[in-house]
């Protein structure tokens, strides 16, 4: 590992920066809400808790004199009746755009010292992310705009967090769904951000289209429906001015999908995230009035969804294995997969590596997680031990 | 409402009673560790947390210089997997006995001034079990055994609590399934209690039997499949000698039926109930080796107890209603229905309670319990609001 020198944050300056005093400013240091990242990151201070109206994941950073600020993802609320959301929501605007909801995991992409860099929902530096980011992006779209941010979705297979097959994707691709303006968080209007992406040849999220108030519920729920059979995850229905805030709305199949993964590794798993998914099940079953016959169906889909996986990790476990995840990544460089071992060893993930195969100019590292919560609580029961 | 005497707890001799100082005594009543009862039970002090290794619930009497320790109820862990939890725990004896783990509520019954009181799981005293007890068990039994404690289950429909039609009961009935010392909680042997119930004429929970470990499983897995056709509950199994820790099982009905009460007033409902609920289904599936068949019935059983109680809750609100839940109580002495509705409004239950009807020489009160927390969310999400 190289050494990296040491930075500290210039108190006086970021505090002048952000519009507060230099004492508060001590204070959200000393507090940690504000904290440094990693090796030649460190002038990169990510907020880990919410503070001065800047949100979780935000990340500042000191450049010599000069400050930015990266706003955090703003948090997408869920609609659980897309008729009477749609309505309510957007009643002051004639019209919606729907762009599709994937299911990878959230970027921010910045140019820093000369390369990019991709910050996590968090506000790590990924170094991964960072590599694909590099790769993917075409740079002077950053030289060009150094005011803008990418905010996109990585997704496929070779993928260390989200991985899935559903998207036909051979490695890894970054999907642009937001740019926004650095220090205020400004988001561009949906066209103007699809046009920009174009320019820079960014692969962009799927935009279903433009539709009025009045036919999007009937609209995009012929839509969600389509996304279910393909295994897709929803949509997110936005104001073309990016004023109003935009809000999401998942496939039965992705609620049905999370479901499995939850309950595969059922110990570690949240009970909020668990429970979510089931009521938007109910809440959707009623909007689309559903025959006896397709009620039945659903039920049956949820609670195979439920008890499958969960079943599986029991006898898994009564045969003597372990509950773990399958993850893969692909590099070019090889430096890369020891970084990354690194990063999530810092950030506390147990993780083995296997050694590297090279596949044409690449090389792919599989990586093994044992749930040992959900392992060690199954085989417990299986010792006869009881559940509390 | 009479007015009662203010009880002060008598700080030297309690502490004295309970072994501790008087400044540690003090510290408790201060800290609301110990809180006083209401009205005529000011001297009932419950216990509201754990502290001196004395359970949540349990309940400190005083009577002029005079003091017992009515223990709480002992938390009975479960078996996930039968076969392996019974030989783990169970094994340094031959034999284990069965009774049924009825679904009702649990009442501890003492004589208190010359009548009978119930008292909660919490350590209230309850008025309306108080008077269903005094006309239930035969008083003779606490003026000769002043220091035992009857443990029950109070079952049936006429049940402010958990209203249950299943055991064919008229009204409500109190089934014994524990009988313990006052101050140190020591339990009767298995059937030294059953046959001092016998003696009283209490009713009891019902004994399946006693089994040698080997076959246990075996029989206790065909006992659950009764008691799940039937729609009750499950057993405990016990050490007849009441040494070991006893355990229990549920039927997967037992498990639907919870759930389909938690997903009606699904917002008031806690995450870990419906989770541990789910849990029990996945492992029982795997014990009993089921065909797909089989599992796919369970799937289907765990998916409609999940989602038709919360579709017909999410179309009640569309239509203009409120969900609610309905229980009746039945008392002989008028004044219990006052007593009861004071009660329930200091433990801060918003219930309505209807004009009571005379039914032979009992009255027969409608209580209804509005959901306000699932009907307002469910409203909030028919006018169009996002869930968060």
């Amino acid at each position: 590992m190289e050494n990296y020198p040491q930075t500290e944050l210039d108190i006086e300056n970021a505090a002048s920066f952000l519009g507060i005093s230099a004492q508060r400013m001590q204070e959200l240091m000393e507090r940690r809400v504000l904290v440094p990242n990693w090796n030649e990151y460190q002038h990169l201070f990510r907020f880990e808790h919410k503070a001065l109206h800047i949100d979780i994941g935000s990340v500042l950073v000191q450049k010599n004199d000069d400050f930015s600020l990266i706003l955090g993802f703003p948090k997408i609320k869920r609609a659980m009746l897309l008729g009477p959301a749609i309505k309510f929501n957007f009643c002051d605007i004639k019209r919606v755009a729907v762009e599709e909801k994937m299911n990878g995991y959230n970027v921010r992409v910045i140019l820093l010292d000369g390369k990019l860099a991709a910050l996590t929902r968090s506000g790590h530096v990924c170094p991964y992310s960072s590599e694909k980011a590099n790769d993917l992006l075409d740079h002077s779209f950053f030289t060009e705009n150094p005011q803008l941010v990418v905010y996109g979705e990585m997704v496929g297979p070779d993928n260390p967090y989200v991985p899935k097959e559903i998207y036909g994707i051979e490695s890894l691709e970054l999907f642009v769904f937001d740019i926004r303006h650095k220090d205020t968080g400004l988001p561009l209007p949906l066209y103007e951000r699809r046009e920009l992406a174009e320019k820079y040849g960014f692969r962009q999220v799927r935009l279903f289209g433009e539709f009025d108030i009045q036919e999007a519920p009937s609209m995009i729920t012929d839509i969600i429906r389509e996304i279910g059979r393909k295994g897709h995850e929803g949509v997110v229905i936005k104001d073309p001015k990016m004023v109003l805030q935009p809000m999401k709305y998942t496939a039965s199949q992705s609620n049905c999908s999370d479901l499995q993964h939850a309950m595969k590794v059922y110990n570690e798993s949240g009970r909020d995230f668990i429970f979510s998914r089931i009521v938007r099940e109910g809440f959707q079953s009623v909007e689309w009035d559903e025959s006896e016959k397709d009620f039945r169906k659903r039920c049956l889909q949820l609670g195979e969804s439920i008890l499958r996986p969960m079943k599986e990790s029991i006898i898994k476990v009564r045969d003597g294995g372990r509950v773990a995840e399958e993850f893969t990544i692909r590099v070019k460089d090889r430096a890369t997969i020891s970084k990354f071992e690194e990063y999530m060893r810092r950030l506390g993930m147990d993780i083995v590596f296997s050694e590297p195969k090279t596949v044409g100019n690449e090389y792919l590292v599989h990586m093994t997680k044992v749930n040992k919560s959900t392992s060690d609580k199954t085989l417990a029961m299986w010792e006869g031990q009881l559940w509390s």
